[in-house]
Order: C-alpha cells, then structure tokens, then sequence
C-alpha cells in the first residue's frame, strides 16, 4: 500500500459528485477540498467531510494538496483551467475535444514543465481507456482495422439539438450502436463502415401543447449533420416518463480491432464497457489516475502526459510483488 | 518512426514460427536470426532471409541484436534460458507457469540487472493483455469482483490427459465458457462461480481398435482434478476428422469486471479475444513488447520488467504526438 494521496477537486459538477464517491471506494486516498465558483456555504456535501472552498484560494493549498482533479467541462473551462491549476499543482483531468487535444497538450505541458509537476490529460473512457484500447490492438495487430462504437447512451449535444427545435419541450437523445454492424465487425470482417452505419439515433421527445408531432418528427430525421444521415427513431411520450425514464446517464461502447497474422488467421480484440453512469465511471478513471499523477511526479517526472504514458501498475494501490504474485 | 530494431528469436516451434511471420508485419523491425538447439542446416525459414544459426553461438551476437525474443517453453527451457539471455540481451518470454511467476521474476532481475539489460517477462495473453486488464479494472473499479473466462480453445494439458488413457489414439479437448455464466457476469450481477461454473470440456477422441468407448468415455469423466468437476461431453470422431477439424489452435475468452460506483450503479468493464491461432497471436503481442524493451532499455532501465510496468506508448511505432492526434 502507498501512502496516504492528498486530492482536491474543482468543480462541483456530475464529475466533481463522482469523484467524491470514487474516493470514497480508496483506502489510501483522502478528500482535502473541494474548489467551486459557487458561493461554498451553497454546495452541502453529504457523502464526505471535506471542506468547500472558493476556486479563488486555491493557491493556498498547494502544499496541502498531492493531486489536484479537474472536474470542468472540455469546452469552457479546462482551456484555462488546466494550464492554470497545472502551475501550482499535479493535475488530472478528462479533457475530450479529441480535435483540440495537440493544442491543449501543448498548453498544459509548458505550464507543467515551469512548475515541475504533471499533469495527466484527457483521462476517462473515450479519450482513455478507448484510446489505450486502440493503441494496443493496432501495435499488436498492424494488419488490420480498428473500430469503435459508442453507445447505447445518452449524447449531450443530441439531446440539446431536440431540445432547440421550436414545440420541442424537453428530449433525450440515445446513440445505439447497430448490433448487425458489431457482429461484422465481431466476426473479423472488417467491413468498411461510416459512423453511421453503425449507430442509430432514438429520440425520446416531450411536445408542447399545439405542436404537430408529425412536423416535428420530420424536423428531427432530416435535420443535417446531427439525424439527416443516421437511422433515427422518434418517440413522444410524457414529461412524467422522461423523468421516470431517462433521467440516468448510462453509455458504454466497444472498441473492437479485427487483424490476421500468419497466413490467414483472423484475430479479434475487444474491449467494451456498459455504464449504468456515465460520469460516475469517468471519476473513477480520474481518480486511478490521480495515484499515478502522484506516484511519477515522487518519481521526478513532469509535464503534460496522457494515458498513453502511464504503465498500469501505476494505477494501482497494490505493490509490484502483489501485482505479479495476485493479477500476472 | 523510430529506429530500426534489429530481433533474435530463440527456439522455432509454433511460437518462434509466429514470431517470424510478425516481424514481417512491422517496418521497424529486422531479424537477424534464430538460434536453435537443433542442427541450423535442417531448418528452412520460407517466410524471411534471417540467418538460422546454433544457440550455443549466440554470445556472439550481443552487439548485433538489440532484442532476443525466447520462444522455448515455460516447463522446462525458460526456467534457465530467461536468466541465461538476460546477461546478454534485452529479452521479451511468454513465461506462463502463474504459480512460478515471482520466482521466475527474481531469477532474471538479477541476471539482467548485473548485465544492465531488461526483460520483459510473461508477455502474451494470459499472462499479458489479460492481466492488464484485470489490474486496470480493478483499480478503477475497487468494489467489483473480477472473471476471467478461458476459450473456446484447446487445452494442451487436457488434450494430453486424455491421450495417456489406454485405447486413445488421439484427442483433442476445448475448453469452452459457459454462455449462461458470461451471461450473468456480463449483467454485472457478480456471481460467485467456481472454475467449473464458468467452463465446460469438450473432447473430440480418436479410440484404437478393440477398445470400448463407454469405457473410455467413463473414464475421462471421472478423472479427477482434470474432468470430474467439470461438464464434460466426449465425441468419438476418426483419425482424419481429428486432423481435418480439430488441427488448428484457436483459443481466446474474457476477463470482465463488474463493479458498482455511487449510491448503485453497476459498471462491467470487458475485454475479450476470439483468435484463430493462439501462437500465431501471442507472437504478435511478444513482437510489440520487443518495441518497448528496446526503447525502454534506451532510456537507461534494466531489470525485469511485467506487462504491467509498460506504458502503452512503448509499443507503438508511431510518435507520441502520432498518438496523441490519431488514437487519443
């Protein structure tokens, strides 16, 4: 057993929750503080004893505090966030444009590098443990396909497009990977697949009163980028059944790489995962990976890392010798 | 791209012939030769221009081979082949006797540590990417249990058991899980299951003539330790089923963790492997873990090393800024 990781947290989101629970779950991790932009007398917190502070304090806790967990969003908040708090402190966080992470990294590694600490980026499922997945697979099968489904879960930003179209009073919107598709893929086929091949899209749709539901399914399925090219299924139902029925975050998805080696063996890697909670699950990985943040930087390492950098051991609580001896 | 690794293979049975056939996917990567304990002139290597050369000539060749991937087995060559190549090379095994492990580990740590060389030790599936799997999903998932299922695939020890009855020609035995089982695990209800809850055996036997099957039948099912615990069916088949069918080694299965986080919600995290050839597939994973012992070795580390002390970049040719853009 390590010893004992001091952790905060900034933000008091869905995440932030999660990695309170999480933390919750580890023996050799302790809650210092959680930061919030809020007024800290409005945020109780039931699950743990530590103390709320103002994001503006921070600063004073740098020696009070090992591993600091970013609990922003990727749009808003962590561009700044996490060069900022990567000068005062080793950061974790789950930064997931995938389109922005180069320009993110560079940011968070020259604030990390000033500073001597590190800072693991983009740490969850998808960027995480879905990248780790499609690194290996494709390093140890290079002739071959790599392919990943996301769903059945809730997509944000579909859920938000429903939502803005005019009659439309409250929606969620589920990706569901199309089960004729993964077994294909399954099967070492590796057929040629676009992203919508291989989801569907199912809406479940509160209507205002005096709104046709018809037009609005139409406005739904042909709306471009988001439904015009995928399988979309529009359902109305009741505010009462949204809230009894989809208000959870579940998601998951497969990471599925199909290869041949020899002459012509097919070999197929997967690797998936099915979450009743979404963000509960993210923390979770946040949190592994904060006693890794920890454990390099006693090492002397520093800068931006991603997953890609971090060998397993170091996600465990457990010595090497146990490691070997109990999971080899 | 990194720089070209030059590759031995020590020992060219099923897994040494894979090793070729994977280099030979891998740009990066040249062999240079396999050493054999049999006499060099009697092997004939179709698939690539490296030299065949006597294993006891292999000192000479410590400065021409960056990597020696030991392809003996773990009963009876790695035992004393992985110390002995430690002093010479940077070495990848697929040491597979669970038990021996920490004893095995010991060994060549203090004949690479002397020789400033490093060893990766039981790469391959299990112990390998399925051990990875179980260290990382229990280290997020800390209030979980975890399965690992085993097939469908053949048993070279059952296979064997049943040969040594009297009146068995030939045999061939596959481990099989049992679906209702991953089923239950897959739901995340954590089940407890004993190794026979989670497989069944089945034999395919080919009888001499003058035996009696029902005797033979009675007798693989009542062996103890190897088959009485277990659901298992015996098919009779003949000598040339036996080849047509049953001559390749395909093998794979599951490690799944169910786990719960927050108030109750469950979390299954799953990799599986279906793979027409278990050599052929571990050859693959010992190729990319040839890539890391090269590149760590470069930077300064020495020892014995585990699956689990690799980061997973060390295994990809591409650069960690590849990475980070392409697979992150």
């Amino acid at each position: 057993m390590c010893a004992h990781i001091k952790v905060g947290i900034v933000g008091y989101g869905n995440l932030g929750k999660g990695v309170v629970s999480a933390i919750n779950q580890c023996p050799d991790i302790d809650l210092v503080g959680i930061f919030t932009r809020r007024s800290p007398e409005s945020i109780q917190i039931q699950e743990s004893k530590a103390k709320v502070i103002h994001i503006s304090q921070a600063a004073e806790y740098s020696n009070e505090i090992d591993v600091m967990i970013l609990c922003g969003g990727s749009a808003t908040d962590l561009p700044h966030q996490g060069p900022e708090f990567a000068q005062m402190f080793n950061t974790v966080d789950s930064y997931d444009t995938h389109a922005k992470i180069p320009e993110y990294f560079k940011s968070v590694d020259e604030a990390a590098q000033r500073s001597g600490k590190i800072s693991i980026i983009s740490v969850g499922w998808d960027p995480g443990l879905f990248s780790i997945n499609r690194l290996m697979a494709e390093a140890i099968l290079p002739n071959g396909e790599n392919y990943t489904f996301w769903g059945k879960g809730v997509s944000q930003g579909h859920s938000d497009a429903v939502r803005r179209i005019e009659g439309v009073e409250d929606a969620v919107q589920y990706t569901v990977p199309i089960e004729d598709a993964v077994e294909k893929v399954r099967s070492g086929e590796n057929p040629e697949l676009s992203t919508a091949q291989k989801h569907l899209r199912i809406c479940y749709v509160v209507v205002k009163e005096g709104y046709n539901k018809l037009e609005i399914e139409e406005k739904i399925k042909t709306m471009p980028n988001y439904f015009a090219e995928y399988d979309t299924e529009v359902n109305f139902i009741s505010s009462e059944e949204l809230k009894q029925y989809h208000s959870r975050l579940p998601h998951g998805g497969f990471v599925i790489r199909g290869g041949t080696t020899g002459i012509d063996s097919k070999q197929v890697i997967e690797f998936s995962l099915n979450l009743d909670s979404n963000p509960e699950f993210t923390s979770s990985v946040l949190v592994a990976y904060a006693r890794a943040a920890y454990r390099l930087n006693k090492e002397g390492q520093t800068g931006a890392k991603s997953v890609f950098d971090i060998a397993p051991a170091y996600l465990s609580p457990k010595s090497a010798e146990d490691l070997r001896k109990g999971l080899l």
